[in-house]
């Protein structure tokens, strides 16, 4: 259902027009010369480093003035060793093996037809994403690997650095003999073009987007070309009846405090009502020294006197609030159908952790509990791309459609059916679904 | 996202939110119940056969009233043979592996956490179809065995016949001990009820529309709900310069003719020129015996005089249509990469065929063309479930995104990762894409 050969291009358009083309060259392209442009693309960041950042100079300067918050600007900031950085992720992604190619199925039926099915790349994949223009480098490299066009939408502040960046990659890939046109920024500043590749049906075969809440939003609601939902993270954190105590902490700890501002980080914490008393003081005292601040039904709200921390009475909104800050929403369940319930009713699907030394709550747990990632007596933090062992993530997808959790560069690819006869044909007129 | 948590219910959303309930009832429930339920379903369609029926007629003489074509009234109508044979591809359902639970890849990382990524039911599906009551049963029998709530919303009308269906179907199910509320009727006959199930993103996990090609687009184009697109089928048979000219005249035959109506026949030949005045006259004779209209290039046309074959121009519009009929576009190209690209322009990327004896063609062919299957000497009727030893089908999807081709029980899963620790934590503040 390609709807746009009709239409006049607009610049987005023509853009995704160019893609298509390039991505049918680089679909069959073999994984040595696919390797040896990412190398390329490394050599020539490092080597081209200094237009780069004076590229993003530029916007930074023009976000500071903006009065922009000082946590986006850092991640706006590109210098010669965060390049360094970016470049060797790079390289990283060499090592990676190819998925293209790959025979998920195979097999020969009882008429001798065999039947394959075998990894091929997506095509073309938008990136929609915001002012972190490593993201720039590191979704190029991925669809480059995965045989991919990829076209990258990054945000207006950033996209000085965004132009210099896809300048060095395109020049790169060139170089190595492949068509430019797999990496292209997509053109203007402007909302607009966001909404245009929206709409480029036929044109695009997968958005992605990454980046904050509404964003992601707007992306899933608005689109026509087939969405990969990512990133909102409401986790979990449930301390069952039969927890190691200190073993709870520490997860908690983690699981809220590691790191803060990532999707992969605890909002939430339910605590089995038979290790409250026990566990709460430890829990809370804990949190007070990580600074955290609690958002406490009326039992943890008791426990919490005397303990140090700062705590306040969880509203209803607190249950669905991904805080993103050192916030926790803390309740008391009575039991563990209770603790899936909440989290059924509340959860983003994202990663929910129990503690527990029960195994038949364990698989209990696991089984109703239907997120991307469940984790027994682990972190919410190791939903991640990298930690899995993928070598390179795309991003987390919090749908159930095509990918589910981090995903890495299998999860670029789709299939195709090879199917192999010696002139074979159907017998009989059977009825086929499908059509 | 789920986005109608605050929103009052109409009919719709009503039952969308009680077939979410269900289907976390029962997602964890084993094969044996399951399977239970689907032979209590195959009895009870066999043993109420006559108010089923009863319903039905009421719904072929509306039909019929309205003036509607006979072909239709055929796929409407339900005899107590057919039903019999539907109750007979239940059964063949209890003989399928049920997909939920098998572990898709498993892993113990370095640092001693257990990955498992386990196949889990999508959640609640929705089926939008035309006017053939059997698809009632197939898809809620498929959905139930991979551990999916079904709402299915049918023709208006086959109305009567689905609601009586779907009585059947639910009492057996809650006869077996499993919320009738899995499989639910959508409410209501109008076209607002479809554009309900569309926007109920967060209720409904994926909907897959099957039918003609203007329902599904409008189903692509309006939905919030992720969707799979199935079905639209413009499918090629190239004979390549080194055809067996014998065999290109069997797959060609096969591929047009033997069923015309679905979406895996074919409705484009295209000749290598090499052989194009060995080959055009056995197969425009074949064809004409077949009674095939073909709409040729003016190459054919000119080997088509004399052969007896009914032969007029081809216009743009026939490269890009799917006949469904007694009709063939024939075309000569100059080589295989014309080929190439003459099926990347107009195919809708559901099948295509080529005949060759020569290992080169048959894998640049099959390197080339990006559609859900490319057959190698074979028909392209063999697209299909049935066909690919699968069991069962819910349909063939032509989109990139989940699934790909025939889809079977597995392709109504997602997946979910389990992550299994001795309280784990994450050592450095690594940055984390997604989020």
């Amino acid at each position: 259902m390609s709807d746009l050969t009709a239409t006049a291009d607009s610049p987005v358009l023509a853009a995704a027009r160019r893609a298509r083309e390039a991505a049918a060259a680089l679909a069959p392209v073999p994984r040595s010369v696919k390797d040896a442009a990412l190398l390329a693309i490394a050599d020539a960041l490092v080597e081209r480093s200094a237009e780069i950042t004076a590229a993003n100079a530029q916007d930074v300067e023009r976000a500071r003035a903006a009065g922009t918050a000082e946590s986006v600007i850092d991640r706006l900031t590109l210098t010669a060793e965060r390049i360094a950085a970016i470049a060797s992720d790079v390289r990283s992604v060499v090592g990676l093996p190819d998925p293209v190619g790959e025979v998920v199925r195979g097999y020969t039926l009882p008429n001798g037809l065999d039947v394959r099915q075998v990894r091929v790349p997506l095509g073309v994949v938008g990136i929609i994403y915001e002012a972190r223009p490593n993201v720039t480098v590191d979704a190029a490299a991925l669809c480059l690997k995965s045989g991919n066009a990829v076209l990258l939408r990054g945000s207006g502040s950033a996209y000085r650095s965004n132009t210099a960046l896809v300048e060095v990659l395109r020049a790169a890939v060139a170089g190595a003999g492949l068509p430019a046109d797999v990496i292209q920024l997509v053109p203007g500043e402007s909302r607009e073009s966001v909404q245009e590749l929206m709409r480029a049906r036929g044109l695009v075969d997968v958005l992605i987007p990454r980046g904050g809440a509404s964003l992601i939003r707007t992306v899933v609601e608005g689109s026509t070309v087939p969405v990969i939902e990512t990133g909102t993270g409401n986790c979990h954190v449930y301390v069952d009846a039969q927890a190691d105590l200190a073993m709870a902490v520490g997860v908690l700890l983690n699981s809220k405090a590691q790191r803060v501002s990532v999707c992969n980080s605890a909002e939430t914490l339910l605590v089995h009502q038979d290790v409250a008393d026990a566990f709460l003081p430890l829990a809370l005292a804990a949190l007070a020294e990580a600074g955290v601040t609690v958002h406490g039904d009326d039992a943890v709200l008791k426990a919490a006197e005397g303990t140090g921390v700062t705590a306040v009475p969880a509203t209803e909104e607190d249950w669905g609030t991904e805080y993103l800050s050192l916030d926790l929403a803390a309740a008391v369940v009575p039991s563990l159908e209770a603790a899936v319930e909440h989290i059924r009713r509340y959860s983003s699907g994202h990663t929910e952790a129990i503690v527990t030394g029960s195994q038949p709550a364990a698989r209990r747990f696991t089984q109703l509990v239907d997120s991307t990632t469940v984790a027994v007596n682990a972190s919410t933090r190791f939903t991640d791309g990298g930690e899995f062992g993928f070598g390179a993530e795309i991003g987390i997808s919090t749908q159930k459609l095509h990918a589910r959790g981090p995903m890495g560069l299998p999860e670029l690819t789709s299939t195709k059916y090879i199917v192999t006869g010696d002139g074979h044909v159907r017998g009989e007129a059977r009825q086929t679904v499908g059509g």
